[in-house]
């Protein structure tokens, strides 16, 4: 069934007649993808972010020891996208996988340009999308540089409250750059600490 | 003497007249600043970016153990602000510090948001430098996670050539996430290769 996420996510953020992006909307093909699929591997060029309906993927990169480091996971009404190709025109420097099967609409980054330019509602909206990014990464760069592995553990179940149950140890460990014993440590401590509650 | 750096980076930067943003250039206050003085601090509410037209900035934060880290620096022609409270309209959440005696562009939000609805050009041009500096931020967030301390170093020297004869160690070892002991080594290391050769 063909879920209808991004027309709900778009008319409830924006001060916008459902009429005026339907075009939009209808312009973005839907696309399924089944768990380990990939919507885009490093050194590909495409020209769209990724709007998750359903399902939940995962960003990433490979370092040059081969080892994998989380960029972003990006759960139901979450945007993903590799700016370095989408935006810039150049090859991609991640990977963006389905962690579960997953319906996810492609939007041409075209397109975006063209009703930024159309409405000044819509161009207002991706400003505001893209200036809450930059303040997520700036909390995410604080977090990296100062917070021990238990802050760092506790900003993400509250940022993320339920990926914590739907994906491996391993990669939430490698999204918060800690090792998985140490958040294998923290997570049985804050256990400990509710027990003596 | 009043330098003008900010009308010649606009217009190299965008297809636009000099006449098209006289108005908004002259709108803008400019502000000297003495060696470690603050531009902003933590805690206050604030609606300009910074445009450095001469010296040297930092941004920081402190963490609730009292240690400062380096959000960014911002030489000649770099842009600085702290968007949870420009943007945002929340109080700050980092300081903006000069390390030189510095002479900058106080550039308003809201003339920002007005010039984008007047010229798309300009619209399209602050887009264009929010996509680059998350570009900017992801980078960083890849190198904290995965590169070791010679590799951020390098990383560091090809984004801020000069700076690293303009900043005292420590501040570049905070940027970095790495500790001043371990700069030193990495710059020793590298020094002796240079001998080497």
């Amino acid at each position: 069934m063909k879920e209808n996420k991004l027309k709900e996510y778009l008319t409830s953020n924006m001060n916008i007649d459902e009429s005026e992006i339907a075009h939009f909307i209808d312009s973005c093909q839907t696309k399924n993808v089944v768990r380990g699929e990939f919507l885009l591997m490093e050194n590909q060029n495409c020209n769209h972010t990724f709007f998750v309906e359903k399902g939940l993927l995962r960003q990433y990169s490979i370092d040059r020891n081969g080892k994998e480091h989380i960029l972003s996971f990006a759960p139901e009404n979450w945007f993903v996208t590799d700016r370095e190709t989408t935006y810039f025109g150049k090859p991609s420097v991640s990977y963006i996988q389905a962690l579960e099967d997953s319906q996810v609409v492609l939007i041409d980054e075209d397109l975006i340009q063209l009703l930024s330019g159309k409405l000044p509602t819509f161009s207002n909206f991706n400003n505001r999308l893209l200036h809450n990014h930059i303040r997520h990464l700036h909390d995410r760069i604080r977090l990296l540089l100062s917070a021990s592995a238990e802050e760092r553990y506790l900003e993400f179940i509250n940022m993320y409250p339920d990926i914590f149950l739907r994906v491996p140890q391993a990669m939430v460990a490698s999204y918060l750059g800690i090792t998985p014993e140490s958040l294998s440590r923290v997570r049985k401590k804050l256990a400990a600490k509710d027990t003596e509650m």
